[in-house]
């Protein structure tokens, strides 16, 4: 069978060992975060049914999918790959209801698609990695303190203290209408002005609030509203003076207060409370945050979520309420490497180099030892005769120690160590071997 | 947006928490192994140019995948999920030749996808993960060995001593044409008929090879070659004897013995010869092997793999031997679920149970504490407001603790630890806290 190779499709790429190592350290220390804060694991599949993911809604940009030979005969469901884990979630927990103790604290990893063009240098890719975390099945604000605490943690484990979390409620931009009385049917539009904040000046943040419809003095206050971002009191005194004569705000200030007590008795200085905050407007009910990694801007929000009391409703169930966060993995990876993180080093590697393929057996024997005390160890199993070779092999994959085996050793039950850095041999007994520093 | 949950597509399923727990532990303790070995990690997407996948073979029942947009204006490529690990590793290798130290040792991880009908009973799905290791660029028979020792510690860290690897070479069965002169052209037939020797009676083995052309006598001598199977030094003084005469079969045997000889030495008891393994006809070249759980043998091979020095060739580049081994995780947690087989107890768990809204803080604050001392832990953020209802839910979660936290304990800075099993409660500092036993 002849094949060829075209690389990999536009959007997926291939992880070589160096970045997936990042990658395979990113999730293992995000699991056993969520693992300590005592969410549970589930799995759904890449493959949904269209309807489950969308609906109605036909202009998303999804992966379809379709088994060939029932493509061929038109037989064909309408399948898609999922575009978050959230969707899904709804779905597990709509098709599991009896299974399932609320609130109902899961996590989730894989792969999600979007069928969009890639921006690749941003890490943006049609293929990427999400792991989230959420509460379904309360509305007490304690679950929204949770995640946000779980991400604190989450990111410290990462990168220590350097990322921000900035947080915000729906339930306070929900009553900018009523505070600069302008008409509610406008609040979607000038919510995604706002959003734009960090990326266009101020003078022209105006006038595209005013584009909206929006009168001058309305305009700059909105604008001046976005701005209000940073130390939690100080954002939270700013809030309450401004709101101070709407009562459908309340609520709002109320969740921000409790939020920011539970911070404080926390110490969770990396996070702000910041008005500009919007995602995802047609999703989001209260508490909204997103992430950046301060050595990595450029990423923008790489771990985002929120309170989105409606989706299990949708499903036609009882309403659920529910909260969560994603960890965008592929971006972060990115945006570690960018940044040349490195993660620790490995235990030490040993290579067992048998002289000759009679003495393979014995370095198999010795290789099973040096693991037992505790090493990496592999045995060269390559074509190469040459012990410079070896070396060179050894040395490009970072072998700490190489063990030479011939007949001497293996009549002895020796081995013979060498140092690949200090290029120091000594000759040890294989029963007696407990390290070689 | 109004969706409808119909479920998940047919062969596609959901993994609860106690499943997930034993898939995500066994792919931890799978990752740990192969590291231990020295294999790297590397990452293929989930998405390939169809050609790339199958080449011109038409009849292979893969899944499609198109972007919804561009499949509406017909714009789409061939893109299909990948059904396996091995020709994506095969691309990769074409595509990253630069980059790689040959040669090269990888694991990966991840689904796979296949278009055919489901067998769930079987643990057989259209999405399940497998988790690989191969060495690729060496003919050197040492690579064969490591691949199966590799198995072997693999499969004790899952089940102790309850499994069987079984191996066999294609080298050897290869000369069988030779050896019982026959037409090697029905070769594949016959090894297509010896594969099932475990279903059928020997009986009407022979009949279906006499039913190939090939003679009586011959087809009786087939059926016993293929009943050749267990003790390695035993199945080789069988096979020796057999091919006395046959020179061809020189490499095989000699490949057999090393083999056995480096097993022997790594006491790897659990590892048998068996001339009934066949595996893949197009793929396999030399070594092929596959491993059985004792104790759910209905579950077939559930770890397989073996040498395919062809496959690089089939991408039009010079010829890179390799072999390896594919671990099919989801079939696994089947096997092992349907056993009762139990991870090992989580670390204690603990909930904090605050007695109302104004000492949620303080309840974060001692979460905090408590994760630190080493303990999985989380705040109760439901609405329930009842102490009953609230041990109800720690109790189907299996919380070995609860902290009551009132205003008196925020006060005193303490922590009011209620054993769930005994019932027995204490009160300890905050500040004091180390563990509960």
């Amino acid at each position: 069978m002849k094949r060829k190779s075209q690389g990999v499709p536009s959007g997926f790429r291939d992880l070589l060992p160096e970045e997936a190592k990042v990658k395979a350290w990113l999730v293992k220390t995000i699991k056993e975060v969520y693992q300590k804060w005592g969410f549970l694991p589930i799995e759904t599949p890449a493959v949904e049914f269209t309807e489950t993911l969308v609906g109605e809604v036909t202009d998303f940009n999804l992966f379809n999918v379709a088994p060939s030979k029932e493509r061929q005969t038109g037989k064909s469901q309408g399948l898609s790959l999922r575009f978050d884990h959230t969707v899904p979630l709804a779905r597990f927990v709509v098709d599991n209801m009896s299974e399932i103790t609320f609130p109902f604290k899961r996590f989730v990893t894989g792969s999600v698609f979007r069928g969009e063009a890639a921006q690749v240098d941003k890490g943006r890719f049609r293929q990427f990695d999400q792991f989230d975390i959420d509460i379904v099945g309360s509305s007490n604000i304690a679950s929204d303190v949770e995640v946000i605490l779980c991400m604190r943690d989450t990111m410290r484990a990462i990168v220590g203290e350097k990322f921000v979390i900035k947080v915000n409620t729906r339930k306070l931009l929900n009553c900018l209408p009523e505070l600069f009385q302008f008409d509610k049917d406008k609040l979607k539009d000038v919510l995604i002005e706002l959003d734009k904040r960090d990326k266009v000046s101020q003078k022209s943040l105006i006038e595209s609030i005013k584009d909206i419809g929006i009168g001058q003095d309305e305009a700059m206050k909105l604008a001046e509203f976005g701005m209000i971002s940073g130390d939690r009191d100080d954002v939270l005194t700013k809030v309450k003076n401004l709101f101070k004569n709407i009562s459908s705000a309340n609520e709002a200030i109320s969740d921000l207060e409790t939020i920011n007590q539970a911070l404080k008795v926390c110490n969770a200085k990396e996070i702000i409370f910041d008005m500009s905050v919007i995602r995802g407007l047609g999703y989001y009910t209260g508490t909204v945050f997103e992430t950046n990694l301060l050595e990595a801007p450029a990423f923008g929000a790489v771990y985002s979520g929120g309170r989105y009391d409606g989706l299990l409703e949708s499903f036609g169930v009882q309403a659920l309420p529910a909260v969560g966060s994603s960890a965008g993995i592929d971006r972060m990876v990115a945006a570690l490497m960018s940044i040349d993180f490195k993660v620790d080093a490995d235990k030490k590697k040993v290579i067992v180099l048998p002289i000759d393929q009679s003495v393979t057996p014995y370095a198999f024997r010795v290789a099973e030892r040096v693991r037992e005390v505790g090493y990496v160890c592999e045995v060269y199993t390559g074509n190469k005769k040459k012990l410079s070779d070896r070396f060179t092999y050894a040395d490009k994959l970072g072998y700490d120690y190489t063990l030479i085996v011939g007949e001497d050793e293996e009549k002895n039950e020796t081995i013979n160590i060498r140092n690949q850095k200090t290029k120091e041999q000594k000759t040890l007994s294989l029963s007696e071997l407990k390290n070689f520093e």
